[in-house]
């Protein structure tokens, strides 16, 4: 942590500063400039909460070092995290996973065309939402533990391992024992009771990025996480909020080869909700591959125009089976060396 | 709702989309124009799915007319909502309510000492967090059920109602037992299994923005809760996020006259998170009673410096007494008719 | 300037960061700590282009502490510039001014009237546009010179000083023949030839934040006109560009006292381009005054419904007049040291 | 256009409104629904000015269909412009172009020794600031003329077209003498006299998104310059603002699929500007290619960490001939029809 001083601080003021950096066990190197003073703050493992330093006088701006995140952090630990999601491997070394599925499970018949359409096109892990959070109150909510059976038993079907949202702890015990994957959603990656209990299971989690959570934040959720034991984690990149309205979301795909050099987590992209609009989720999902996510998540209907959520956004079946086949030539360039 | 047509679309995709419509069970009412079709979708109750018409052959764009909101709504409602906390009342006809405490509840001699101070000076509702959200998982965390206690044990020294923040649902019963207002924070406003719970109880409830809802999502989440039959909703606008940041926030103050035109509800302002600093508190607490909030909601902290969340954003005693003094001036002037 | 080392960064790195630092001209002082290694900078004057340093091996980040201005910076000049305009002074230990009149000069008889409205309700200064910046070419462009002739005539007729806005050097000699005050409108902000060019003169500048643009960028725009010799600015806050579209900006009322603590410079509010909408204008500029600002300009025009751009945020004359009864009792009561 | 009443809105009002409609010289269609009432306006020619509507009694919103643009909408213009540049092309059947070079010229050898390196390395067009923007007055402003000439000698020596950026109309001339593309700057998207004159000449143009510049102001400041007469537009993709500052930029690479849909130019990406990281930079311009951008501008520098400016997302030499190599085997698997 640095202090940094105002132009004209006292140097009463710069001791007091000093002292108040004793007080808390800290060591204060004060750094003499040309225009003003900044006084280095040694000794701390870790975040340090600067509440009792930066309203002192003649203080004016407290700058941060130490991140508040460090399991996470590929300073602390350069090995890449390879998650394994009954078998399916996500992670360096690994071809990027496809994950894809219904925005929510409807119906038996919905949920098991579905799964023989993704199953037969390529993907390698079915979604499908039971809980569901929606905007307004009047809309679809999901058909809950009901829904978490019908997408077990499609799962089982076309032997794919399953990932579903859990929105509350209550469902924890139940999401866990019907599906493979925890899915955190956007809305909930500041639910940090929530996050704390998923730490506590073993369960591979996908969590991903709030709308509007800094690339900080976001790695921050997932060190709760590690904080209690559970390093199965995968973050999911699915686009945040800005002035720009035309598309649902802005995908912010930079994140992907930002979030490898500063985390060793595995990291997949969710193309389909962060553009909400069929036409761009296939170059989407290339451009993700190329840029290194270690998988994506897509929508994918039976039937888009009669989805009960989010059919403007999703893949037929045919489209979701060109765009497999388009992945995979990406993959064989990519694993060739060539790109 | 109305379709815009692709400038060049057939009269057979016209057709298509009007039948489409038909199917709804609503009425389409083509309106030619010089350049291009658009269909009027006459006969909805409220919001309409239009997923099942966007992506039509030959349709270039859905509008919607009607909100997904509508008990909140005050063209539906035009009368005020008073919402009454324990004689402390908020709403047209009331002045502005002044909420007021620390961040945490960190001890009994801290909040004792805190609700003297805030009674003193003229507070009429006592705020303490027991639950906490925190962006990182090695900050404290608050004291849970021990600081509702101590929270409302300060709250009846003092005979002040008192607000705190409810996270999850399992906590819900305590905070209804000790707290007289359940605050929902801005990261849980779309917690929507959280809102209807809240929905289901009849207390009082202060509706946090999120920080990154637009005015729309804000009033939805409302409407969850009045759907459930609580319509004794404060809303509370607490700073948006911009690419800003030297505010923690960026506190949207026009929000407040809009939403006096939008919603029935009552609506307050939150000048200490949405700014995260001392100094600009008291000014954005007086600009929130110009623009018409119906109360204010500020952290005031015995000793700041040594407060363990948000201290920095935190008044002092005295800090809190002079902007009361000052709030007061300016709410006999308001109730003069002469602001 | 503090480079901040990578964890793990060798001691030969360290000490190459440090060569580097010293073949600026510079000295480095490293701060060793428990986690990682700092690298303070000494001996600069001022902001230091970091590209030789942020890219070499185990740096992993570097932190500017000075700032990219310093004439503006309240840290330098404690003392508050006032900025006088034919009498009419903005700054401290002055009241705030009211500046008002339409959107663009339309015709001489629209402008006279609205100068004759503005006079009479008692507005210090006159506003209108000749030359118009617009979102797309087929809208109306403004009078050009014919306008500042007409705004001139007008400002001389009822006695007050006149700013307009000035979009390209060309247009810098006849702007500044017939206005008292050189406006710079957002989209302007960063058009640093402009600056410069208003710069070499000496006439009042009032220069708008840019719609995206961070107070560090604002100040530093103020700083290209002071650094070329014209102390004569005043900041104007016109609202920001964020994900919110229901108003046309938000307007960030927290930059007033914000800068007022930053900057010596007077610093405006214009409520009517922040917000777009009428009913919300008369709030925001009593919240102006509230919070510190040194003066309003707002938009008044005696048929906004026919207006040819920006009617719908424009107030009538009878509700600028009202508006300015009510701006004056808030006076009162601040210079009373009431608020 | 849609006029949408309020619920409550009376017969009166509705006739008022349709009246005003008349009086614009359309019609009015009355669209009764169940809870409000729609009134439809026919007869416009593109966009109408909503001023003398939005503000009449029980109006609750104006929607507007038509867009403020119409010759760059593919909408009006379904054929795909080509733009030639001395012979190379942008747009579809075209191969992407690869643009690269100094972000500025710096001096003789600097500029040719860059010119080599990217001609040898395969780059189609050489770019390099003469005239620079800069956020604060005390940076490197750019050689001017002399640049211009420097940057036609290196391009000449290396037969390759070359790009700059202009920014004021003074410097239109001596721009359009030694360039084969003027680029226009995301800070002068909306320099709306300066798209009017780029209009007049035929010079291909690039035009940069501002940077917080939403889909639709972009495409109308391309319709200034097709208003003028100049088709030759090429737009550029170059990061927009928002809440995440770990990156300069956000890169909106959906913005290239979606435009393509929309409108009828060729756009390009520059990933440089967007993620102001070098490490960024080649994921980002492979990702450009494989959504559809018909082009990228890349900035290399021979020696980056001593370059006068934006050195930090620079690549050098070796780094540029690897990324065009990997992009040239991405395009031939596009070109053989596989992704």
């Amino acid at each position: 942590m640095l202090i940094v001083m105002h132009h004209n601080a006292s140097n009463e003021q710069i001791k007091a500063v000093s002292e108040a950096i004793g007080a808390m066990g800290l060591q204060a190197q004060p750094i003499p400039g040309s225009e003003r003073t900044a006084i280095g703050v040694l000794g701390n493992q870790g975040y340090v909460d600067d509440t009792a330093l930066r309203d002192l006088p003649g203080v004016r701006e407290v700058i941060h070092v130490s991140k508040p995140y460090k399991l996470v952090s590929r300073d602390f630990h350069p090995q890449t995290t390879v998650v394994n999601v009954a078998g399916v491997m996500f992670g360096d070394q690994h071809l990027p996973v496809i994950i894809a599925g219904p925005c929510s499970v409807e119906s038996e018949q919905q949920i098991l065309k579905a799964a023989d359409l993704v199953k037969a096109a390529g993907a390698q892990i079915l979604r499908g939402g039971a809980f569901k959070p929606r905007t307004g109150p009047h809309s679809f909510q999901g058909l809950g533990v009901e829904g978490l059976k019908l997408l077990r038993q499609a799962g089982q079907r076309v032997d794919l391992p399953v990932i579903t949202e859990v929105m509350r702890i209550e469902q924890l015990d139940a999401v866990c024992q019907y599906a493979d994957v925890l899915q955190i959603g956007a809305r909930n990656m500041q639910n940090f009771d929530l996050l704390k209990e998923v730490g506590k299971t073993k369960h591979p989690v996908l969590l991903k990025r709030g709308m509007s959570a800094t690339i900080e934040e976001f790695l921050s959720a997932a060190e709760y996480i590690l904080a209690e034991g559970n390093p199965n984690v995968i973050l999911c990149e699915r686009g945040i909020r800005t002035f720009e309205r035309t598309t649902r979301n802005t995908l912010d795909l930079s994140v992907v080869p930002l979030i490898r050099e500063m985390s060793h987590l595995p990291i997949v992209v969710d193309p389909s909700h962060a553009t909400g609009r069929r036409s761009l989720v296939a170059p989407m999902a290339k451009a993700a591959y190329v840029v290194g996510a270690h998988g994506i998540m897509v929508e994918v209907h039976p039937d888009p125009d009669k989805a009960l959520c989010d059919g403007a956004q999703s893949l037929t079946g045919e489209g979701f089976a060109q765009l497999v086949i388009e992945l995979r030539q990406l993959q064989a360039l990519m694993a060739g060396g060539q790109v």
